[in-house]
């Protein structure tokens, strides 16, 4: 990982963790059960690899980068009400997360379920209280992130394909679709809120929005490889890269599309290094 | 029913349908199956008592109500997701709704799953679509509801301590605080976003605010009294006022709480008519 990178993480990772910590109602708050679940999955883990993009892609543009830590923020509470409606029973039905015991295995399917609910609900009540930014541009990003999250192209829509995929064979080019919905969405959406409040020109915004396209199916794609290291996945036979290509050509398609995203973003010069090394430290994860 | 409420219902309710219809998308698009079960289970049927509020009071300021058919659906919206979320097996486990198969019964659990969480996030990008008021007004509109539908006194909160109170005895305070979490909040927030975006004054607001509080809490009483001499929930020992107070007493809570709501609005004059007649309808369901 580059100095810069590193540098980067250590101080905006701590300042995310603060932001979700006040933005989450607190555990003594009623009712009590439902905060615990929604804190339980949220604070404390993660990489936050959402959020730091959002902000690494607003310091592309400004110095100063308190100003987008709720907006980021919201992006990860976005994220962990996906985790904990993924794991549900009736979804993947996965015990553990982060290495702990999975938001329904702790608090009950029905808790789980409304925790997800909160958190999805909160994302947008914290978006709409977004003061640094005009009313104008935050009804942008609400809608972008909403569209991220939805069922045309976004979160929802991924997860659908990847349920309906379960078992059954699949194309390159619909596995392709499911990750470029299932994660590359709000993986994208998230670098482009961030350039976009930083005030990135339209022509950027173009420019950044290509990038985004290929760090986000990237991003999954890398994931489904470091699951397939981890021993995860292959008996619930889910589509994944691995699966359809083998490890070895599931890293070299990583590696490509985070050169290509490099590339594309080159216009940018400076401003985009930050963005470059994220793409690099993505990429040597799968080594 | 007074005519004047009876001739809104009959030029409101297709006019929310077909912006419902608009707004949802289409059967064909794909993944076909969430986007099947989001229409199975928000059109066609419902009374669309929240979105008829929103408008009735938006009218209470504007002649022309157009403008509200948009956010007064994505009221419906969330509604309509908190249904299919309450259905599944986990919560109340309802096979029923609306006199079909409850959404987990005719698409499965994880598609009712996702169905609910993309109905909630639906409603907030219709929310930040909104063109016909200004960005500060819309997202002061989004906060409210998110807030309404939220863990702190929203339904969300509602629905867990509704929850938790099964099987378990309840104070007749409980049961009030639960009641005006689950379904309160929502509904007098469907009045209140309808009155401040038809450009109620501050101290109207004020004056709605209170409406609101009383309006809210009578229908979740009145409805609990049609599931109890439809003979629901019994079975399953939920928390209602006619299992608390009896039918008779809950009757006259209901309508105790109705006159309050009228008297509470009195100070609109006629501009409050249309939202008196719909305490009256109200109320008049239970006999």
């Amino acid at each position: 990982m580059s100095n810069e990178l590193n540098a980067f993480f250590d101080r905006v990772r701590p300042a995310i963790e603060d932001t979700l910590e006040q933005l989450l109602p607190s555990e003594s708050a009623s009712p009590v059960q439902i905060h615990k679940a929604m804190r339980y999955s949220t604070l404390g883990a993660g990489k936050r690899i959402r959020p730091c993009l959002c902000v690494a892609a607003f310091t592309a543009y400004r110095n100063d980068w308190k100003p987008i830590l709720r907006v980021a923020s919201a992006v990860e509470l976005i994220h962990s009400y996906s985790l904990i409606h993924d794991d549900l029973p009736a979804m993947d039905d996965d015990d553990l997360r982060r290495g702990k015991p999975s938001c329904h295995k702790q608090f009950g399917e029905a808790i789980a379920i409304l925790a997800g609910d909160a958190l999805l609900t909160l994302a947008f009540e914290v978006l709409s209280g977004s003061k640094d930014f005009t009313a104008d541009r935050v009804l942008r990003v609400i809608s972008m992130l909403g569209r991220a999250a939805g069922t045309c192209g976004g979160m929802i829509a991924g997860q659908v394909m990847d349920l309906e995929a379960e078992g059954a064979p699949v194309s390159a080019d619909q596995l392709q679709n499911i990750h470029r919905s299932k994660t590359g969405a709000l993986i994208g959406a998230s670098v482009w809120t961030g350039a976009y409040l930083g005030g990135a020109s339209d022509s950027d915004l173009e420019t950044i929005a290509g990038f985004c396209d290929r760090i986000g199916l990237a991003f999954q794609v890398i994931d489904d490889i470091l699951d397939a290291i981890g021993g995860k996945d292959r008996d619930q036979e889910k589509a994944t890269y691995p699966a359809l290509h083998g490890l070895e050509k599931s890293r070299t398609i990583a590696h490509h599309l985070m050169e290509d995203a490099k590339q594309v973003i080159s216009p940018l010069g400076t401003r985009g290094q930050l963005l470059v090394d994220f793409c690099d430290y993505l990429d040597n994860r799968t080594h």
